[in-house]
Parts: structure tokens; sequence; C-alpha cells
């Protein structure tokens, strides 16, 4: 494989890291630098004034510091382990405690697929407790804490409260160190997650990574694996181990793909070591469909598009196979008990999560949604941390209701919404009906969108698809970010509008979210000069070079 | 030129007519016929069960009608000459009436670019006023009014009730009488326009062509031609004699042409003989920049960006070079009374839109915003229609207070605004950044939406751009009629979403805004069979397919 391909380069941009006062840490950051705004004087002279560099949010890891190798086959460097040994409350397994991975090490077949180094797994101590909302609770400030409180610029009290508060939640699997901490939670920056996932039909194990560090590079700021496919467990080890995102998994999917895709045949023992399995190698945060339950299922009769979760059409056929309840419900205390030895959070999955507009906001969805609140308080109980799924396809005006219904039943642990897509009549083109919907919920308090990507419903997404939805969810956070008058957000958009006004084109595209794509639109339409005019205008009609020219609305110092 | 390349084909569709109760019309619409659900019964055989075709409103004319021959060389017929004639009170003249198009039509050279048969041109008769909003005040249903009533499922006498009202505008210029009646009013459902045209650096007369059907293709209601190089006049002939919808154009940017792109010389002379050449060719809406005063220019100062209007910046420089008052403004009700002699709606331009999140909503913004609240009030003294331009660049949470100054300040005129984009940071994708905002201001209550290309602050757009320009406006439009709870609107979503669960995917696509995207993103991902799961899960995960296996939630009548 390529050890340099992977590199992530942003136009005049460096890298730069801002130490912690608490902790031997550092946080990474992109700053942009830009040119000066030359200003023409009243005796007709040139007057350079400097603009200050710009410094954003940086999801892209060391993927984006040339002074670090790369190299995919050693994986990122394990940045969190020695804060993690630091605590004392954890130790090093002498070996895994899944069968699963057992068997999977022990399959000679396997090692032309397999990472070349194998970690061993760390565990809590018995005994301790060794979640990030359990350190706060007990007041203490971690380097993970001041970390996100840094990369946010936000007090790590603040941060620390909450995650007490289970108001935001910290994914940080002791053994995903790669992973750089970001948070997630209102008070916070609206965050994104990407889907990834090779499934039957498609998708390898060097695609798979390459769209990981792709999406990163866009911004990203989880990344989900929901491949179904061959070899789940191999492809998940390679992501991970290069990921310096926290990864999120259905586990769910994995364990149906043991029971050879037959539902009858799942059980809790297969789910069990699945979640051992995958909380060993560093999953971050389990999406688990725990809240949907028997006495939901009749609600589904009426519905135009009945279930299109997954996970949740999963479990919903086990139920009826097996006239049984959920065992996600039923063993979720055991589940909580494996999670928190890990730090492992828990996104309460919405199974019945409305797939039309005909469906949104019906009883099937508020009833599971009560049942996820129950939930909150159990894993809550065990400090593990929550997050709590969303829709899905809901009109705007109903959008509202989603987040208040939230807020009333699950105690105010963050929300995560895919989309929600505003209508369902434009497959090809559901990256945009759903950072509509994401944009607004996110704006009303939702602390993470799921992206969607313009294949939604048509099929898995390639490279530039993924691009197209992490741009367009870029789009729909950042927007939120706005509304919620975000300190310091709309910093990022002045000095664009400001490059702009002053036909510094270039600082215009590095500061943009997506400068590549900007630059070469740009090209297309003139012929390669930078001149003080766009090509929509034309250089007799641009409106903001002639507002330079009018003394009456000139500023005072062009005078 | 090609003759039938113009021609549209929509998969599984025919051109169907619904008749008039009171006047001798057909309204066009789109219906999609749809294959059989199929399910399967208790004793495992299959039960077909038909779906009703779905008819849609249809903005492409006779483009779509195969029994109606296309020739651009001859325009599209004039469907409403008959209407206008029957009302006996306009007058066929002997002659255009404006110097410059006198001069065109001279001029030997222009032969080869000329459309090909020259109309006289039709102005009411001295004392007689025509337009739509003076026959509505008459208690009149007109052929017009009963057309898009039929067109949009809605009583023609709240179609007039609400034109008497200046609550909803019918653009619809004597002269242009190819255009087929649609309305713009918050009781309706949104409309889209888009924009065309070429400037100095690229495009030409049939490439603009082109682009006008395209985008009646995809959708859009009006179309604006915003031209500022070579041959405007010529070309803007070229479009209206084939354009299915309304046309508009800013009147000024051809004037400044003929003042040689010298601001200084721009004169009341030359922009009355624009205003009456393009009347008279059938330009059905006028943008006018007549609120942008002289005392609003001191409250540029403190912009980040300016002027982003090209034509308020073209006033505003007119105004500091001559230190006089805007004319638009103090001609007011000379450029009304040109107006109500072709029934031409005047779109009251907005020159200080904020073009920044930094400048959205300011003192500059709102003052304009007064003045076109009074000078709608002189165009409604004149029956002249009314629509009131709006931004821009707004973060979402200060979006509503646009829409309810426009309503306190403008009497209940349509509103039609551009966007507004919601962030800064995304060039090059701010058809995305603007749909969010454009849903989230056309639920409150605008009428309609100007579209925004990818190419956005960066070059002029191509067809590919134009197409991805209206269907994010489409999407945006339509989720506005989704949370306004518009009659009807939801159920192109149910049908398309019950093909989803039914795995019609030739049904779900033919009924989707872009069929032919979605089944070109549908067929990358798979062999070509068309089989009951899509490519995102694979066959053996899919979510709806499981749901049906479901006992315990399955439709009654599947039991």
């Amino acid at each position: 494989m390529d050890k340099t391909g992977f590199r992530i380069k942003y136009p005049s941009s460096r890298k730069v890291y801002v130490k912690g006062e608490r902790h031997d840490i550092a946080v990474g950051m992109r700053e942009v630098s830009l040119a000066d705004t030359v200003r023409v004087d009243a005796a007709g002279g040139k007057v350079a004034e400097a603009n200050k560099p710009v410094r954003l949010y940086d999801t892209s890891g060391v993927y984006s510091d040339p002074d670090i190798p790369i190299d995919i086959r050693k994986g990122l460097q394990p940045l969190r382990d020695a804060w993690t040994a630091g605590r004392d409350d954890t130790e090093r397994l002498a070996g895994v405690s899944s069968d699963y991975c057992r068997k999977r090490l022990a399959d000679a077949t396997l090692d032309a697929i397999r990472f070349p180094i194998v970690n061993l797994p760390r565990r809590a101590k018995a005994g301790r407790n060794i979640t990030q909302m359990y350190y706060a609770q007990q007041g203490i400030v971690t380097p993970e804490m001041e970390y996100v409180g840094i990369r946010e610029n936000i007090p790590p009290e603040t941060v620390r409260d909450e995650i007490a508060a289970g108001r935001a939640v910290l994914p940080a699997n002791i053994n995903h160190p790669e992973a750089e901490p970001m948070i997630i939670g209102s008070r916070f920056l609206v965050k994104i997650n990407t889907n990834i996932g090779n499934s039957v039909l498609s998708s390898g194990i060097e695609e798979e990574i390459e769209k990981a560090v792709w999406s990163c590079k866009w911004g990203g700021d989880t990344l989900m694996d929901l491949s179904t496919g061959e070899n789940i467990h191999e492809t998940r080890e390679w992501i991970i181990r290069n990921c310096p995102v926290p990864v999120g998994t259905v586990p769910l999917y994995q364990a149906l793909e043991k029971a050879d895709g037959d539902i009858s045949r799942l059980s809790w023992e297969i789910y069990r070591d699945t979640l051992i399995e995958q909380c060993e190698q560093g999953v971050d945060y389990f999406t688990i469909h725990a809240g949907l339950l028997r006495s939901s299922l009749p609600l589904i009769k009426s519905r135009t598009t009945g279930i299109v979760s997954r996970g949740g059409s999963i479990i919903a056929n086990w139920m009826s196979l097996r006239q049984e309840e959920n065992f996600f419900y039923t063993r979720f205390d055991e589940i909580c008990e494996i999670l928190k030895q890990y730090d492992v959070a828990v996104s309460l999955g919405d199974g019945l999560r409305p797939g039309s507009m005909a469906d949104a906001n019906d009883a099937a969805q508020f009833a599971e949604l009560e049942v996820l609140g129950e939930l909150t308080r159990t894993a809550w109980k065990h400090h593990v941390q929550v997050l709590i799924e969303g829709p899905g396809h809901v009109p705007m005006h109903k959008i509202k209701a989603n987040m208040d219904e939230q807020i009333k039943h699950c105690h105010g642990a963050p929300f995560y919404t895919l989309g929600p897509l505003t209508t369902d009549i434009a497959p090809g083109y559901d990256h945009i009906t759903s950072a509509i919907g994401a944009a607004q919920i996110a704006w009303y308090g939702t602390a993470m969108i799921c992206y969607v990507t313009p294949k939604e419903h048509l099929g898995l997404p390639d490279k530039e698809d993924v691009r197209a939805g992490v741009v367009a969810y870029k789009i729909a956070a950042h927007a939120a970010d706005l509304a919620k008058e975000h300190p310091g957000a709309q910093l990022r958009d002045n000095a664009l509008s400001k490059a702009r006004f002053d036909f510094r084109w270039r600082d215009q595209f590095n500061l943009s979210l997506d400068p590549e794509k900007a630059l070469e639109y740009y090209k297309a339409g003139r012929l390669g000069d930078e001149s003080d005019h766009c090509t929509m205008c034309g250089p007799h009609f641009c409106a903001m070079k002639l507002t330079k020219g009018i003394a009456d609305c000139a500023k005072d110092e062009e005078l």
C-alpha cells in the first residue's frame, strides 16, 4: 500500500499546536495565512494592511502535518495511551477476550489482510470506573477534556460539567488511543458523522481507509463503519489504527454475519462476544437499538415505509420470529457493564425512525423515544456516556417537535440525527434534502448530524459522494453554529467575506470548506488571470468593484 | 438550429390537459403512470393492486408534448393572444415604440442573428387599464386566473382575491402570449426563478435558449435574463418567443450598455426607452432598484461587503457621481404609467441586500425595505403588480425577521428572495448554503425563491450547474410547500415512498425531481437487475425487505 498517498494538504495552511496548561497535551489546528488588503489612499497610493491568519478546527489529525511520517501499516501514534496509563485504573490484558477475535488471530489464511501489528487491549481494572463521565462527575478535568476545551475555545470546567451532566459525550475508547479527543453536545460546535463500510456488493480494505482519511480531510468529526461484507474484523482494525477521529459501529451487523445471516439464530451470546471483540479493537461508540420493543410492532402496520433502520428491522424480525422481547433491552445492564470497562459510549438507535413524510412523528417513533429516555437513565447509572439517535424523514414543520420530545424524554443527552430529509421526492439529491433539515434541527439543539450522500436510497457512496455529503453537512453544521451564535463561529465567514470584497480570491478559496472545488469552478470561467471581478458579472458590472468607487459610501479610511 | 433537440421527455409520463369551465383554456400537466403493487397473500399467491397515475405541476410547456411541433425559429404558439384580444382593451401597434428597437430592426448587419419573425406589439388602448390586478379588483376572473386555479387546484375566486389584494402576482405581459399563466403568492405553491444570461465573457444565443428550455425541464417557474453582453436585444427576442414561463429582466443592465458602460451618462431618457423596448418585446417583470436612496449610502460605510447587487451598485454610483436622487424613485409614477400599458409587473429590487453574514439585517437593508413598502403603494395605485425582492446572505436565526419586516412594511406583496445563503464559507456549494435558507424563508411565507447555482460567486453556470441549482431549489420550494401543509403537496412524496417500499424502482425514479440522475446513481452500483434491495445494504440487510417479513407488523391485508 502507498505510504504517502494519504497525506492531506490544505492550501496556504500549516499545522499548529496549542499546548495545554494543565496537562502535557498539544491540540492540532489548521492555520490559514492570508494576503494583505491593499487600499488606495487619498493620494492614489496603495496602502497594504495585514490580515491576521485564521485558525480553523481541524479533523485531519496528523495526516495534515508534514513533520509526522504516515505509514498505514504501522497506524497512527497512540496519542492518548500515556494519558490512560497515567490514570492507573486500567490494565493491559495478556490476550484478547472475545472468542471470535481469538479465532481470527489464529487463522493463518487471514495473514495477508491482517493489520501487521497486534496490540493487546486495555480494560478497566476490576472495580474501577474509567469513563469520561465518571471522571467528570468526580470533578476531574482529564487531558481529554482539556484537549476539547482548547479545541473549541471553551473553559475545561465547562467541558467537565457538560460531560458530568450527560449533556455532552466525549467518545474515547481506551483502545483507540490514536483518536484525537472531540466532544458532542449542544453547547459545543455541531459535529458531523460520516458513514463508510463495505457491503457484500463492493469495497476493499484500502478503499475503506482511503474513505476514512478522505472523510477526515473534508471535516468529518466521527466515522461509523457500517461494513456488512467479508472480513469485517480485519477491515475495522485497519480503519481504527489509522483513524484520528472516534469510530462508531452497529455491532448487530457483525453479530448477524456470525449467525450466517440467519436472524433466528442471533443470540445474546453471539452479540456479547461481538461487543467485547469491538470494545477491545477500539470502537468508540456503539449504536444499539434497545428502544424498539415488541409492543411497538403493531404500530408499524399503518406505516407507509415500515421500518427503514437496518438494525431496527433485524431486531424486529428477531422478536417476531422468537416471540421474545428485544434482548438489547432486557440485557441492557449487562451491555453497560461491558461498555464501561472500555469507555465505549452507547448511541441509542432509533429503529423506528420514519422513512417517509407520511410516517414522520408517528406513534411508533415517539413510543421508542420514550424508551430511549428510560435507557439513558440506566446507562448513566453505570456512567456510560449516551447519545440518542433521531430521524430520518421529517417535513420542516415537524422537526422542532422531534427536538422538543427528545429533550423532554431523554434528560438532556445529546441528540444525533440522520438528516432529517425534508422531502421524499429527490433521490440523487438527498444530501441537500437532508442538509436543509439537519441545519434546522442542529440549530434547535441537536449535537451531531449524520451525513447523507447523494447516493442515499440508491447505492454505496464513492469518494466524490463522500466529499459531497461531508461538505453539505459541514455547511449545515456551520449554519447551525452561526444561528446558535456560537462564540467565534462567524470569524471564518467574516474573514472569507472580507477576502471576497477585497478580491483576494486565493484567500477566499483557502478559507472555504472546499478550496479545491472553488478554485476549479473559478478557473473554469476565466483565462487564468486573477483580477478584480468574477466571471458572473464580467469586468464592467461587478457590484463590489463598483461599491469601492462610490465616494458616498466608501469607508472613511479610503477617503 | 436544431428543430427537435429541444424536445423534453419525462419517463413514463404523458402530457394531459385539463379544460377550463369558464373559459376556453386547457391546462397542461404531466401525468406519471405507475406499475402495480404486488402483494403476497396468505396462500403465498401474488395479488396485484393498481396504483393511480400521479399528476404533477408542469413547467415544461409544449416542449414535453410530442403532438406539438417545436421550431425555435417560429417560436411557441401565442396561447394567450386570443384571450387578450377578446378583452378588446388593447390595440396592435403599427410599429414598435422605442427608438432603440427601431434602430435594431433597421440594422441589416443584425439579420443573421435576428429572430426571423417580427411581431408588432400590443399596448393598452388609451385610458384603459389592462393589468390582472385591475381585472381582479373589478371582480373579473380572467382566463389567466382560471388557468392558474386549475394548475394549483385552488378556486379561481381565491386566485382573483389574492391578486386583487396584491398578495399574489400573475406575471402576464400581453406581448408574451407564449407564456403559460402561473402565479406567485404565499397562498400558492412556492415558485422558483432561474437566471440565465450571457456576459461579455461567454455564451451565445442558442446556448441561452437551450438553458431556458433546460430550466423549464427541471422545474423553473420563471426565468430572468440577466444578459450584459453583446446583442442583448436579439438574444432576448429569441428567448421570449420560445419561453413558456414568464421572463424577467433588470432593464438597467441594458440601459447601461446603451450608455457605453459609463454610469455618469445613464439617464432617464435612455432608461425609459429601454423600458418601452422591453415591454414591447414581452418581458413579464422588471427588477427596478427604486428603494435605494441617497440617504442610505452612508449606511454602507460600516459594511463588510458593501453593495453586492449589480443594479444597486450601478444606481448608487450614479447617485454619487451625479449627486442626484435615484431616478427610479423620483420617476416611479412615470415608470408605472409605462408598465401598466403592457401589464408588466415590477419586482422592487433590494439593492442593499446583505452580501455576508456580517451585513445581514443591518440598517441599510431595512431602510431600503421601508422605501419598497412606500413604492408598493404607488404601484398599486396604478394597479401595477408588485413583487418585493429580498436577501441575500442571512444566518438562520435572522431569517424570520426578514419575512416579518417584509410583511410589516410591504402590505402583503409577495416576497421574492435570493436564497438566503446561511453561511459565507462554501463557495462552490452555494446552491446548498442557500437552499437551506430558501426552504426556511419560503416556509415563513416567501412566495418565490431565486435559485443559486454551484458557480455563485465564482463564474457563470453551465447547463449542469443550472440543473443542480434548479433541483436544489425545487427541493427547497417543495419542502416549504410540505411545511406549509399546502393541500396535495404530500401526494407526490407519498406515491414515491410507497414505490420505494414496494421496490418499484422505476416508479420511484419517475416520480422524483430528477429521474435521470436517480437512475444513473442506481445503475452505477449494480449489475443491471432490478431487485428487492438497494446497493446500500445489499440483499441480506435491507430494512424495508425485512419489514415485509415481520408478521407482527405486517399490514393486515398481507396476513
